[in-house]
């Protein structure tokens, strides 16, 4: 069955704090009518740092779509070789024994794909299969670890990389003042992560059952409005209730699986904003520690989009993984709005036959 | 095994001939140093008709990035429906035995995806599977039957609907004056395609095997410069000698499957130009009129992109199809470079256990 191994996750250099967030929402929008109420969101998110691939100098200069699509080019072929080397160390695989790459992410456009960048440039085999999405925003780390694990069941053997590549900075619109630009201004963080689903072996999360959801006519909640100066982000207020519908969803998923969502033994879920996780929290009856991974991504990243999940999952695995056989779930929230859920066990080490060396390296 | 069922395609209402293009370039590029080599180009891609979305006065001004894209999402809504529910009706379902929706497309971008309005708009279950691929231009038509075989060979009783959208007179850059851009305007055309991959039961192409391979070094040969008036269609002077680095690689797919490339019943490529088709006679030893669906879908079309397989593959249908147990290939070519390439045996109605109706429906 195929095992979900540790990701790797890297953030750029550049750190904005809570503190300069709000300043700088001070300074820059001193006439806006509705301030207060953009401070009083951003300060709720609980956003600490975020990190950012340009200084705060530059992101807050736009430069024409053009110019930051350029930037998502370069930055995207620096910054992603490291994290995915890291990946694969992770799963004891090398770039040859990869079949199918997944890459995702919402915040630059490159046709060829990235895909055939890292075929060209890592060194992976030229049969490599390619999968780039672009329009799943951050549901889109949940639903590469889905399709992964759809092809791995297709596919027993084969193994899948999954590269998560967001760099929100680059979607900051000056001109967008309503107050879900406001607020989307001080929660998006820039990060890569990368992890393998391994066919057969691997330590970590064994793939047993996936599904999406997408919730009806909730298309304009969260969105793109596609502009000559870019991808502006649009998010509705009503964004923050989302839990309520897709909450049922993640327990119907788990009925199916005869599974009780309520007494799973981890939880692994995108954390958009805080409320999503409280929500969670209150409507699935979960204990709020179920949801530290998440929520550190958030309080020390922002949310990172399509990130987010692979982020929280390797903060599980830094903490010591779980248990042989710990049932938990891995959720990615997005646009649509669409919920992309996976169902899965802890495989440990001794469990799934991983030579000591890659064992080690899951540890590392 | 999956067969993917006999497609639905439209083209939309306005059409442009090659005599009107040739005197639309004469016209606009009367200056231009290199004006005789374009026209002919042109000619020599054998295009006598394409369709456009809009007259060809509309699709000459370019009222900027995000007019475009607002054209590309309502046409997107109003264009594809009726070829979905042509594309169940011949596969002899309906859109609640879906099970996941491929919709690719390279010529506009929306966010969430089209993929979440089919879902909202015509009655798809919520639980239906989102994979909208954008960055993998022509070979998408091939790579979302890939993917769709992939997925039906994990999950055997699942349904999988395939859209293809292209509106390549929406990429159409008047300020791009190189000898590629010029082409490109007398080469693309648009359409919509939809075909379904039905797990069990239906008639046309058996998926037996499918790969995909990218040729190294080529990432700048078909390519988009993203820029502040949307995608700009780069097409380098080598794409023409493609064949020679894919044909091979057909080759070497079929023999992993113990299969002769050159000995097969029937072939549907994607028809990007002339030249892909006779280099394809001449590499593979194959008779010319075995691209006759291909090079119908170019003379009369032009390159409709991803729609270009199934589009081809419809007219092998309304053909009569081929001989039960026919054994064939199907085969996306687009940027990268990167061939997409699917194996399959001809199924009929009477083989695969179809109730008379359906079967009925494939031959309408």
């Amino acid at each position: 069955m195929p095992t979900l191994c540790r990701p790797a996750v890297a953030v750029p250099e550049h750190v904005i704090t809570m503190a300069e967030t709000l300043e700088l929402a001070r300074a820059v929008h001193a006439d806006h009518p509705q301030l207060g109420l953009a401070l009083r969101l951003i300060e709720n998110t609980g956003v600490r740092t975020r990190h950012l691939v340009q200084p705060i100098e530059q992101t807050l200069r736009h430069p024409g779509f053009e110019a930051r699509n350029l930037v998502y080019a370069t930055e995207a072929r620096r910054r992603t070789p490291p994290v995915i080397h890291r990946a694969l160390e992770h799963a004891g695989l090398g770039v040859r024994d990869i079949d199918l790459i997944v890459y995702v992410s919402c915040t630059g456009f490159l046709m060829p794909s990235m895909t055939a960048w890292l075929i060209n440039n890592l060194g992976f085999r030229s049969d490599t299969r390619q999968l780039p999405i672009a329009q799943l925003g951050c549901a889109a780390g949940g639903a590469a670890i889905n399709r992964a694990h759809d092809f791995c069941t297709a596919y027993p053997d084969a193994n899948v990389l999954i590269v998560a590549c967001e760099f929100c900075s680059l979607c900051y619109q000056p001109s967008d003042l309503d107050i879900g630009a406001l607020l989307s201004n001080g929660l998006f963080g820039d990060g890569v992560a990368a992890a393998v689903v391994r066919g057969r072996g691997g330590v970590g999360v064994r793939l047993e059952h996936n599904g999406s959801h997408l919730v009806p006519q909730t298309e304009d909640w969260i969105s793109y409005a596609v502009k000559d100066t870019g991808f502006h982000f649009r998010l509705d207020k009503r964004v923050p209730t989302t839990m309520h519908m897709l909450a049922p969803a993640m327990r119907a998923l788990a009925a199916t699986h005869r599974w009780d969502v309520s007494a799973l033994d981890f939880h692994i879920v995108h954390a958009g904003g805080p409320r999503i996780l409280d929500d969670l929290c209150d409507i699935l009856g979960v204990d709020p520690v179920m949801y530290r991974y998440s929520r550190a991504t958030l309080t020390e990243r922002g949310n990172i989009a399509s990130c987010v999940v692979l982020d929280a999952l390797d903060r599980l695995f830094a903490d010591g993984g779980a248990q042989h056989a710990a049932r938990g779930v891995i959720a990615g929230f997005g646009p649509g709005i669409t919920a992309e859920i996976s169902l899965g066990s802890w495989t440990t080490a001794a469990a799934s036959g991983v030579p000591p060396a890659a064992a080690m390296a899951t540890l590392s």
